[in-house]
């Protein structure tokens, strides 16, 4: 429920630095802060009308998501930056308004450049499973592919 | 189910003039095209394991969206451009990365401004009721406020 944005407000204008009237900045997970602080999380869109919820994340020059997977899908929208990302055992390099689909129980991550922020909106459908790690066998057999284990240790 | 983007691609790139690799440029509405020919829509992300679809329409200058009402809400990111909108009473000038709510059962309508395109994305339910357009009555009491008027008008 804490997620919810402030209703009331059929208009929140953009500002400056990836930031929204009325919109909080949270951390990227509310648990691991220590671990994820180069990412910000802010929910756009979340409404008991809808069925998806919208939420921008932005992750500083050099940081990274989680490596998790899930049944729940991700639809992402590039919004800026640079960076790279692990969908299953593909590595994509993506740019500004690239499309990512995640499918369900497909490994992900995304890595910001090191010079570069990476900043995305994530649909998400508005009722979800929580999230798995990978365990050591599961780390191993992503890292059997040469690109993956380039992109798990950059 | 013709809405459906092709599956298999995690990644589909942006490309020039806010079109996407294996996105199909459609119509905005497949029964008005003589009437909204400015309008396009690319439907981004449209799959049976997502409650949501994302959809991006581009709005070509002095072009406007249709007048309507609906049950489901709208969840809009402005991407592009310029332009103002109505919902329900108010009329607002939007610009790139403003989020726009449209609740149940308010009359909306987007308009670019004259002389600059106007492209968003739009997060709706996948499952939907059809849009309901003014009678006669209901534009006579929007257009009782001056400024609903003046947008209509424009």
């Amino acid at each position: 429920m804490d997620e919810k944005p402030e209703t009331g407000h059929t208009h929140r204008k953009a500002q400056p630095g990836y930031r929204w009237e009325n919109v909080e900045l949270r951390p990227y997970k509310e648990d691991e802060r220590a671990l994820f602080r180069t990412i910000t999380r802010q929910v756009l869109f979340s409404d008991p009308d809808m069925h998806g919820e919208l939420r921008y994340f932005d992750i500083a020059e050099g940081g990274f998501s989680t490596l998790e997977r899930h049944e729940h899908m991700h639809a992402v929208v590039i919004l800026r930056g640079r960076g790279r990302c692990l969908i299953g055992h593909e590595v994509r390099e993506v740019a500004p308004h690239d499309l990512v689909t995640v499918p369900a129980w497909t490994w992900h991550q995304f890595r910001a450049a090191a010079a570069e922020p990476l900043g995305f909106l994530c649909l998400v459908n508005a009722t979800r499973d929580k999230p798995q790690l990978p365990t050591e066998a599961d780390l191993a057999e992503l890292k059997r592919q040469p690109q993956v284990a380039e992109f798990l240790g950059s």
